[in-house]
């Protein structure tokens, strides 16, 4: 009876097409669910007349299985991956596997890594994107932890895994701990500025470029044709496609307060305790949370008054549009491996950049074109600081950059927000800057707070205190008027 | 014996000079440090002469208070606080009154404030600001917490606060709680963003303005006589007076690489966890982060090729600037007080957002005229939900949108990084636009993760979801080509 390769826990849709995508590659799974009504349901339905097996306990189905016995947890992230690893993991033996497939914080996988390495199991936590179709079709998978588990876990997680056009499979091993839930948090963050990022160029050609409907949906259409060619792209031309009954666009009817479950805000939090500059990604995350208020834009929209100032664009203000969102999205990526070269230092990961672009390739939302010439530029210098700098890259976004600045030109004296696109332009012109302001704040930080400063004439690493209050300066600690 | 006041726990600086400037308003204070040489070297020192006395121990200290004994700390946030608690606490009786004047975390406020209610101690966690000097001759003070002891408290804390020239205290009861030292993370946040819109139109005068060291101090000194009327702005004029020896300004030998402590980092941190969009002052932290990547910088700045366009600024660019900084920082203090609404409604405190203006109007680092306009518009409706639909704020970001917009375009265009300043604009087009592009979000959310979405013509809280894929869009779960 113990025949099966793994089982998978938790029936919900992303469980349900896991199984069915591994039963078409000729895996045996055992399909369990704590409401075993779930498991039933899904025999009978679904699952009928394939390599699925159910199981209604615990025990039963660790019983069906092979060893090392693979366990696969696809249930919400949280409180309940802990309570199902204290009902599983004590009934299973050293060498056996246990999977986390959901959304969960990468510092919870890594905890529970330790906790199950001290009674000798072998604990996975795995991102796996593409959302319900992915997983029925070929997901994007990103697993990490224990790596004496990946060679019992890579012939059905590479079998069931998106492809490339090149067949390689969208799954390789990410690294030690919680590196794989990492890697897939960064996945999601890329993701919101992505969205953001095309939300952005809609609203900038409706508002100042006044494309109408027909137009708009064709120039995402054949934007999907070039170098932005991606899953994100190609749906957006498909939704500016659907209408309602009357005509209208089924988009101008859909409530503009956009949701977020919380691995966005995740990335964000995780840059500024890394003090990495991912400036687009938390604009993106900081733009749902503005549109969720919509109540307060709309009584605002009728109290403020917007002054403008006159714009004319010039013909090629789509061309403009095309290279500002282009040019913004390169901006995201590479602050995105930015943080994950800073988090890796930080917790010793051994993290391959070229394979995670290469697992972000087929599968994922974040799919796309692009990612072939990250995965190059890794190829081309694996220990390149960040991708502004690699050739092919600083040559695209020179050809970019004067459409970029004046998309964001229009976009500010017009009065139509761009965070993500104008965060990008600055931090770009930030990152190329040998020079900045930050002499100034220096300055007042040793002038208030005796912080002190380095100096560029002097080594680092020597610091240096001034008695600002003798040039001349009136510190006085009371109030200020005017 | 038992006779003095209140005794302060830790001799460096800010405790030395909060204790000097309490013996001048008359009070007996105790001096207590760990390492009790500190507290010697003290007595022989400054303290000599005044109404301070040293102790020894933790129980000499204890015994020379009056009841309900008051002791503060000092020292630095973090484990040393939960230390002296845990040395000091258990000498202590139902109504003493522990202080924390450090930059504690708010949440560990909170959690010590309930473990020694426990014990019937009365704990107070105040955020202290102002610096050195400020901590001698009048700080800006945000106590909260057990509020029994605010009546304990005030009469020193009133005392040796700044005042407003109307002569209001720079302290008053915030809440309770950890909303003190909530309130000082704000604070703090704010002056990141200050300080980066300083350097921001700095950067910018010299950049695009090519206005000259003598006319630069100059206009930050003429600044400080209007609107911008402020402790920063001030100490930048005399900063940018400053000269070395040969003649060449000293703020251009300072290596622009800011520092933080982290109380910054916290408060963006705080916003997205509270899913507040607080921009401003978290793009100002991010610019932190960018600068201290100075040899990246450097190495960037050789091989990225900057592609501008031409830009012809106005006679007015000063003005243009000028403009662009008030209304930034106008945008940044409606975030920090959107972040405290939010922050005050999810722990029940009631704080009044009048006088945490008030509180800061003096003593502290951002103390500026602006504050007063602050506690106005809160007078006027103690309910506003954003600063920007204030009668008297909305009138003054009409005036000064065209200058900020032509300002930021002119940045965005010459290559000057403006994140702080163009994330503002950013926001304020956001906050007054009814309408988003967050509703294509909505859409793609729903066609690849089926998250349904709300419609504009339906009631809120009825979820949708349409099939797009029957739209005709072609969701392969392949990989993309270009």
């Amino acid at each position: 009876m113990n025949q099966a390769d793994i089982a998978v826990v938790g029936l919900a849709v992303m469980g349900q097409n896991l199984i069915l995508n591994m039963a078409d590659h000729g895996i045996t799974v055992v399909a369990y669910n704590r409401t075993t009504s779930k498991v039933d349901e899904f025999l009978q339905g679904p699952a009928k007349g394939k390599s699925i097996i159910g199981a209604y306990s615990v025990d039963q189905m660790l019983s069906l299985l092979k060893r090392p016995r693979r366990v696969m947890f696809m249930v919400k992230a949280g409180a309940v991956v802990d309570e199902m690893i204290h009902q599983i993991a004590p009934h299973m033996e050293a060498g056996d596997i246990l999977i986390d497939g959901g959304n969960s914080h990468y510092a919870d996988t890594a905890r529970r890594q330790v906790e199950l390495a001290d009674r000798g199991l072998l604990y996975v936590g795995s991102g796996v994107s593409g959302g319900e179709e992915g997983a029925r079709n070929g997901p994007s998978i990103m697993p990490g932890g224990a790596k004496e588990a990946w060679h019992h876990v890579a012939p059905i997680f590479q079998a069931i895994a998106a492809k490339t056009d090149a067949g390689e499979p969208c799954c390789d091993w990410v690294g030690d701990g919680g590196s794989g839930h990492f890697v897939k948090m960064v996945h999601n963050g890329i993701e919101y500025g992505d969205m953001q990022l095309i939300a952005e160029a809609w609203t900038l050609l409706r508002g100042v470029g006044n494309v109408d409907d027909q137009k708009m949906a064709q120039t995402f259409a054949t934007w999907n044709q070039g170098e932005l060619s991606s899953y994100l792209i190609e749906i957006t031309a498909a939704i500016l496609l659907r209408k309602e009954a009357d005509g209208s666009l089924l988009v101008d009817h859909i409530l503009d307060a956009a949701g977020q479950k919380g691995t966005g805000k995740w990335t964000g939090i995780n840059a500024l305790d890394a003090g990495v500059p991912l400036t687009l990604i938390t604009e993106a995350v900081f733009a749902r949370g503005l549109s969720a208020l919509k109540s307060e834009r709309v009584a605002a929209s009728k109290v403020i008054s917007a002054e403008l100032v006159p714009v004319t664009v010039g013909d090629n203000f789509l061309g403009d549009v095309h290279d500002a969102l282009l040019a913004s999205k390169l901006i995201s990526y590479a602050q995105g491996f930015m943080l994950m070269r800073a988090v890796a230092v930080e917790r010793s990961w051994l993290l391959d950049y070229g394979k995670v672009a290469l697992m972000w390739r087929g599968g994922c939302i974040i799919r796309s074109a692009f990612l072939s010439k990250i995965r190059d530029a890794f190829d081309r210098n694996p220990d390149i600081s960040c991708l502004l700098v690699d050739p092919w890259f600083s040559a695209l976004i020179a050809k970019l950059q004067p459409g970029w600045r004046r998309a964001v030109s229009a976009a500010v004296l017009a009065g139509v927000p761009v965070p993500a696109m104008s965060s990008a332009l600055s931090f770009f012109d930030g990152y190329r800057s040998a020079q900045s302001g930050a002499s100034l704040i220096q300055a007042q930080r040793d002038f208030f707070g005796a912080h002190t400063y380095e100096r560029t004439d002097r080594p680092r690493g020597e610091f240096h205190h001034t008695d600002w209050i003798g040039s001349g300066a009136f510190a006085k600690s009371g109030s200020y008027s005017a």
